[in-house]
């Protein structure tokens, strides 16, 4: 049968401020990855956002990023394999405590942002984030851009990984997304993201944006959580891949 | 038969900034409270720091500290039992994540600090520190001041504690430490402080600035890990409970 | 002529987190209390409020905090006068450097949150903050609670200051503030809340929650920035004030 | 008259954590580059720091980095020009407010590890300083990295400038210094390293690894403050300099 996950990023609220509609956006998804407190979160927020996906039965995900909260975790950083083996270990660690205190059971891992970001092509800190992961807990899913240095190097520890792909974004030639900054970057039609889903899932492949057709893995589908269109594109996709016979579940 | 554990704040160096005498100081404990990044401490010093207790067989603990790097927690802050339930938790499961990867196991929680002083009178605190620390292993054994509130909560919520006793501080008739303000709240002889210790383990009682001996129960002992007789304070320490026959010995 | 100040808390943001309705309210106000980087905004944040103050002829004042981001400044700390006096002076450093750049003037320094609560009853905390904003500018005015410590601090340098007023809160017979946890702390109406502001500026009196009428010093009023009737209350007070014929103006 | 500017790194304490030798260096330096809270240093250290050198007649420096406390700003961020802007200016005024208040004159600027470093060859992010700089005071020196994007920055912009030259480290024919990483780096003799120096002043040359002479304009040399050897190493090249009747003062 085929089949899906929705994913999205959750648990960016920190202290006063607020971020996202997690509690809506929750009901559409079935994997939450939570921020830990170093790019967005904070201890509060992550023991509500673990009790909320816990009561909508999603499954959660610790989502480590850099440390540098005014940036949320988007710039990149001249940070050292062993620095991030030991960042992601520290933040997975935090988030599992609430988890476990709240009588669930981590999922998976998604770097976030630029570590994400990073990962995907320098193979040192894949290996250092998949080596975190794995030394932490062996069964947890390990997610990284389809195609990316941060899925070979889960393999090759013996992880379980999940490749994601983009619904909203268009793909070149090679594999990789068209970068935002180029004409075409973005799929703006829901409809029509939903079914780039569809091919991705059902042929195992994309059509780029010079028409050639290309494989690709899809595992689990990543859902923005922020802006004001996210929540109806979320059940656009849902309905067309109910549609489409896909079925959406996490691992 | 007689014994004590001997503990010591350890782990509070952070990036570029080095703190303690962790290597030799680790020679002389029994048990290591390990900063976990609040109030002192980083991901790669926790890591350095479990390793080290590790291989000398120390017992590790969780320090948590309230947020606070700059006041090296040690400024009381206006937080709400939530929130302590919650940073409590958050920090106790970011070092438990290293001491898991290190195959090491997790032992015991100490707070640190203003949230120790506050959590030794204030109830609610003390309750969530416990709950905190209950809820994410209820095995764990609970340090905290002799007497105190954060004792009391420990033992409601079903946990094996740990009172803590200071070889180097005076106590008032009513089992409280002479504040460090007042004259002979320091026992500045370190032959003195040991025998402080020998008749709270051997009598279960310490003698009171007034001169009156009063109950008091002492299964740790709080070691400077700072300062430049901290060593060898410890090593005077040992070679008294040694030469009396107490057992130096972790939970 | 009679005459008042409004002011309202700006610049709130923080990196990826939005606060506040700044652009809008700066259209109401006639002082603006730019945060810091402490409990609240950044350096980017506070540029771009300068700018609009500076645009809209809104007076610029500092609105240092204690350094709990987490917090928004909110939680008292136990802080000494000397760290105070130089949070104090950083802040209205680093704002003033802002001001500076973009060819605006440094007009007042108003302390926030826990630090304004503290400094309300706390002369040493008073005394420090009104130390730190003399020493860096003799001429800047000081806010303060009306009837505060704050206040008599400020004169007693030499400070001008500015005694704040609430519109939407009651006062209690010795000239404080009725505690938001006690019945009748809000003034919900906001013509109701108006006219308690005309009555403070015209007869120099407030109507306490037991009837007395008390003499009160009315130089700004503390407009909230936030909550969505935030903007519409701003409006229906400058209405009254100006059917008033109460002129509306900073320092 | 041959002359030369000794500067240092200052205030890099931050809270409980000390670093550094100031109190003994700052009798051997004429400039001191005082760290402004975001990568080292803190409110209390500012103030104490800047005493210090009013006291010593040291002329006082802002020395701002990147946000990033863990690392020490050493770690390169991939910042924008605008950010770099806002955080250098929000330094500038931080630190100024100390000497403001205390009765000195800030004289110069110096960007900090890998602020200093990335400005050295990236000239958005160099005028980005020089903006800052200059919009906050004209009249200030932009010390860089003699050669480099941030001199060029600052001539364009017109500040005065003040080339940085180092003792201990060895020149690449391009003028580059010879990266740390490679053989002969370093300079260890403190009289050679000394020389260097010298004739750097006196032929405003230096001889490059190869053997060939280079032009070089010296117009400061940086002292490392920290290490053991720190401290005779800048008595042996105040030594060697008076010997040479090379004059050493600030700007």
């Amino acid at each position: 049968m085929l089949r899906i996950d929705l994913n999205c990023d959750m648990g960016e609220s920190f202290g006063h401020y607020s971020l996202g509609t997690d509690k809506a956006m929750m009901n559409e998804i079935t994997s939450a990855n939570i921020a830990c407190g170093f790019h967005a979160g904070d201890p509060a927020v992550m023991r509500k956002t673990v009790r909320l996906a816990i009561s909508k039965g999603v499954a959660i995900g610790a989502h480590p990023g850099l440390p540098d909260l005014a940036g949320f975790g988007r710039r990149r950083m001249e940070v050292s394999p062993e620095e991030v083996f030991d960042m992601v270990t520290y933040q997975i660690g935090a988030l599992n405590a609430f988890v476990k205190q709240e009588g669930g059971i981590l999922r998976h891992v998604k770097a976030h942002g630029a570590l994400y970001n990073m990962a995907a092509t320098n193979k040192p800190l894949a290996d250092a984030i998949a080596d975190a992961v794995y030394g932490f807990d062996s069964s947890l899913v390990l997610f990284g851009l389809a195609g990316s240095e941060m899925i070979r190097s889960g393999i090759e520890k013996g992880l379980r990984t999940a490749s994601e792909v983009f619904a909203d974004r268009t793909y070149q030639e090679d594999g990789t997304l068209t970068p935002r900054s180029m004409p075409g970057a973005l799929i703006k039609n829901p409809e029509r993201a939903a079914e780039q889903v569809v091919q991705m899932v059902k042929d195992r492949t994309v059509t780029a944006v010079n028409g050639s057709k290309i494989g690709i893995e899809a595992d689990t589908v990543c859902i923005h959580g922020d802006g004001e269109h996210a929540l109806s594109f979320a059940r656009v996709l849902r309905n067309v891949l109910g549609r489409e016979h896909v079925n959406i579940q996490a691992f």
